[in-house]
This record gives structure tokens, C-alpha cells and sequence, in this order.
């Protein structure tokens, strides 16, 4: 099984490059904590938080997909021609609706660094 | 090689069921008329402007590719349960970056209705 | 829309160049005239017959969808690791199975040069 | 992080229920154990051994992605409509170039059981 990596939280990490390393290669999911049924919301994914990453032909992001709980909501293939190979936070955001609580988790892969997950994100339904 | 069905203006569509399957099946693409060179901005697929698609199991819009002219940037494989099943706007937003003008344009694919596009949406730079 | 481009017989084309232009991006399928009801068989997509494409990291087939008429069976995503970046003819088989008489075709995507298609290829069923 | 589960050897479970969850779901890789450098070689992965996966519009293997230790591949997306709605051994197979030795693993999507993996397969390279 190839290795997917967990993020860890990069403040209790001291090498600036690790911090760097880890973060830039996590996605963070942005979600409501609370939705109505039936309503649709947004979610939005996003590669790194507080460091970018490279857009180089030969290393860049090239998948992020979505799921809740085991099943995958989406996957989207993306290209460094997309942020013109310019080092960056990719971001994507897709319309969901739901009747009963979500748990999102979402997995990107660099063509360097492999697969990168992160916790999941709860949300709730009204 | 398959058909990619061209968007007609539905206000020129007399049937009304005929208004609601061309709108439905066409993706639209909201982007800045204007942009920052080197500054990300956002792009928005929206599958249907006035009327919804239905996300039944055997029916539904499962695959979204934005291209800049000839270039693909993305691909997105989609599922009715993005949507819980449920009728609506699927929907997709990217963070792009660009140096020189883009021309974008999507193609939606439905599963029993086949693939659709749009007119072209130019992105200029300042 | 973006272009798909259509194949040309190249025995009908002069210069050496364009003939390679367009027999490496094209995609050939092979498939069996006839299959029975039912009974698996194999379909291969290969992209160009005579020449082959590089796999560069900025210059690769990055994808192969393979359509039933109208209907898309399978997209495929692909890298230029798949041949270690070694020019080669790219190719990808599939089981499918059916119940009446199938027209397939492919389009493949180069990441410079973009889509291409090729004539239909029927599949009777006996 | 979604769960991605692992092959479990059939020979050791005995309900005949679980023999035909676990394997039919399981990706199975079949590839040459030794090639030559440069020299292009097939790779096929078969979802399931012994026995087959529905093709349901709400139940079917949806997608499949191969990787060499940590680097995709490729991700294959997949659909009912491949194998006319019946049950059946998905099938892809891939054309690999290597210059060194290959850890290949894949993991299978189905719609309503999840992600699955199986044991790594090593190419060798004389």
C-alpha cells in the first residue's frame, strides 16, 4: 500500500524546512460546522496553509480527492500549467449537499512527496 | 469522435423542455474579466444556470475539465454523492494564476446525455 | 471549445515531420469485429502506430478517455513515470463487456499539443 | 484519512460470504517479475481473483489507481457502463518502461465498499 502520509501539527516541529516540508504538502479542508439538510454549502480544499508549493513540471500537486467517511466525493487531476508553474496554495472548492453528518477528509498527492491526508472535518446537519 | 454539444441561448429556445436540457447539460464559467499578473484569482464552473440537474445513480454529471484554449488544467470526477442524490447545481471553483491572457472553457459531462460546453470566457491581464 | 483534433491517413502526408505530428498524438484502438453477448473482451487504446511521443515532464500523453458512441466508459490519467520519461507508444487495455453493437473511439490529450481522436472503431455482437 | 483495506489471504477465512467480499474487491497485480531495462512491459490489474464485482449504476468499481512505491502512476476512472452493467473481473492494463526495479501496488475504488490494496509486486530489473 503506498504510504499516505498524516499531518502533523507543525508548531510542536522545530526544523523550519520539516515545518515547511509538512505543511506546504497537507490539505486543509474549510467546511461549515453546521449545515441545513438538504441545502447546498461549500468546501473548499487547500494545499498548504501557511507555505506554498512549487508548480515545476516535474513536481507539483497533481490530485486532490474528497471523501466522506469511506466514500470519494471527487477526485480532481490538476496541472502546473493551472497557477502558470508558479509556486502557490492550490485550491479547490466543490458544492456539497447532504442530509446527515459528513466527515470529510480529503488526499493530495505530489508528484515528489506522494499522498498527504489531514484530520477530519465534521459537519453537522440542522 | 463524440459530440460535444455547443450551448444555444435558451432565451431563443422555445420549449420549455428543451430550455431545461440545454441549460442543465451547460457549464458556466465565472471568472474576472480582469486579473493581476502573477496574483490567484478563482474560477467557477457552474453545471446549469437556471435550471438543476438531477444526481440519480444513473444519471448525473460525473466529470468537469476546464481548458486554457487547447491546455487542460483540471479534471474533475464528480459523484451523485457530492449532492446526496439530490437535484442542483454542481458546482467547482479553482484558484488560478496567470501571466498572459487565458481563454477558458469547460466541458461537462452528463452519463446519459453526453458532453457539453460553452462559449469561451477570456481572462485579460493588467 | 477546445479543438479535438481528427486524424489524418498520413500515407497521404509529405513531409516527415507532420506525418510524426500526427501519428504520435493520434489514438489507434484495437478491438475485436465481432464479440459475443455477454463474454469479456479487451480493447487497447494505443497512442501513435508508427512513431512514438516523449515523455517529458512538460511534454507527455497526460490522459486517454475511451467513449461507447456518446457514452464515456473510462478516463484514464496518466504520467510520463508510467515509461520513465522513455518516448514509447502509451498504451492502455481494457475488459469490457456488451450486449449490442458498440462504436468506440478515444480521445487522447498531449500536454503541448493537446486532444486528439481518430476515427470510430465498431464492435458487432453476434 | 479514509481506511484503505488490505488484502486478507481467502484460504484463511472461511465464510464463504467474506471469501467473496474480501476477494472481489481486492486489486490483483499481474506483471512480468523481471524485465529489461528500457523495454516496454504489460501490467494488468484484475479486481478480484475468484470471483466477480456487480456493475450496479449504485455499486461498481469506480476507479482505480497504480503506483510505483510512492509515485502514481496512473488513476483509471471507471464505469458501469465498461462491462454493460454485469458482474465481471475489472480489468486495465497498462504499457510500464522501467530502468530500475518497480514496487508496484494499486488500490481499487468500489462505490460502496471503499479502497482496498493488496500485497506490492516487485519488478526486477536484469
Amino acid at each position: 500500500m503506498p504510504i499516505i502520509h498524516a499531518y502533523t501539527n507543525i508548531s510542536e516541529v522545530e526544523k523550519e524546512a520539516k515545518k515547511d516540508y509538512i505543511d506546504r504538502h497537507s490539505p486543509f479542508i474549510s467546511a461549515p460546522g453546521l449545515v441545513e439538510k438538504g441545502v447546498p454549502f461549500s468546501v473548499t480544499v487547500t494545499m498548504g496553509n501557511e507555505y506554498t508549493h512549487p508548480a515545476d513540471d516535474d513536481h507539483y500537486i497533481a490530485q486532490i480527492s474528497l471523501f466522506n467517511n469511506e466514500t470519494l466525493l471527487s477526485t480532481v487531476n490538476l496541472t502546473p500549467q493551472m497557477v502558470s508553474h508558479q509556486k502557490s496554495n492550490i485550491q479547490v472548492s466543490f458544492s456539497l449537499v447532504t442530509n446527515k453528518k459528513m466527515k470529510l477528509t480529503a488526499v493530495g498527492y505530489c508528484t515528489k512527496h506522494g499522498s498527504w491526508t489531514n484530520d477530519a472535518i465534521v459537519v453537522g446537519v440542522q
